[in-house]
């Protein structure tokens, strides 16, 4: 009996190894190195040695390279407060929204440290960073309203939360050696509430 | 002896009355008709029967219209976050200076409402808007180092203060009638102190 051969095309195939990443660190090797309005999909592609078809199987456009998590933390947001004890306070159920973020960035590092550097650099970037943050505060005040949280409360700590998670982050990026997120977002929190207790 | 004559000649005066707010009611009134960005400098100068040349006297470009208020803005926070007692804690400091703003917006309420739909209904508008929220709080950051408040309680204190004040102006601007907005100010600083209490 003779055994199916198994053939391995390199230009046919719809599956490379690695190709997200791949995509990925060239895209921000080319935003740093010419500026991101300066590169092209067809570059990246051509950095990475991959087709541009396989680009736009992992990212609408260039821009989602940045911004494509987006959906995702939205959801681990919106469900860590949904699965939040019945009697937590609201500021006790974003918390445990943020810490469930956190593991998402374990691997992410570099990637976070390179994508601000691109990002600092882009003044377009930096509205659509903005938008992003008042995305995810306005996703985390539905899911308090969703928890029988009312107004102005609901709005004001899902932004609470977005204030400590954004202070950690940031502090996170800003540190060459990659430290825990978790406890920078806890460090972060404690800071905010003894200084709207006037501390 | 004779009298000299004043003559006002409509066509070259440098002056007219109440230029800036016959402008800004003709734009906002273009940009909720058409839309922001089918309104010309030229249809809002129309509208307001005065000459382009005496638009650009008052602003730089049509989206100055409603965003021209941030430097006026921003001095009025610096300021009062400066001249705070030096025993205020941060968080004291940022409720003066939300405290000074109010006032510039005592004649402001009905400008303010179609600010707001004009800006609802334009999302390059909202990430303006977004951008400037940012910068004021970046202001008062700066301010609040120069008082020698350390990081992170800076930049936490100042986005507590802009949260503060966002919430507060939103509530503001959603009523038909001007409440008092220093009220509405101490309100949502109150509510935000309970919320990271945990209550």
């Amino acid at each position: 009996m003779s055994t199916p051969v198994i053939t391995y095309n390199r230009g046919m195939s719809r599956w490379e190894p690695n190709a997200r990443s791949r995509l990925e660190q060239a895209a921000l090797e080319l935003y740093r190195e010419r500026g991101f309005d300066q590169t092209t999909v067809a570059e990246i592609a051509a950095r990475a040695g991959l087709t541009e078809r396989t680009f736009f199987r992992y990212f609408a456009d260039k821009r989602e390279v940045l911004f494509g998590g987006q959906g995702a933390l939205q959801e681990i947001y919106v469900s860590a407060i949904a699965s939040a004890p019945e009697s937590a306070a609201p500021i006790d159920a974003v918390a445990a929204a943020l810490e469930a973020v956190a593991p998402m960035f374990r691997e992410r590092h570099a990637f976070a440290r390179q994508r601000q550097t691109v990002i600092a650099a882009n003044p377009g970037l930096q509205e659509r960073e903005l938008q992003k943050r008042a995305a995810l505060a306005s996703a985390m005040a539905d899911a308090l309203r969703r928890r029988g949280v009312a107004e102005p409360a609901a709005s004001l700590a899902a932004e609470v939360g977005a204030i400590t998670f954004g202070t950690a982050f940031a502090r996170w990026v800003s540190e060459p050696d990659a430290q825990d997120l978790s406890a920078l977002i806890r460090e972060s929190l404690d800071q905010l509430k003894l200084i709207t207790a006037g501390k």
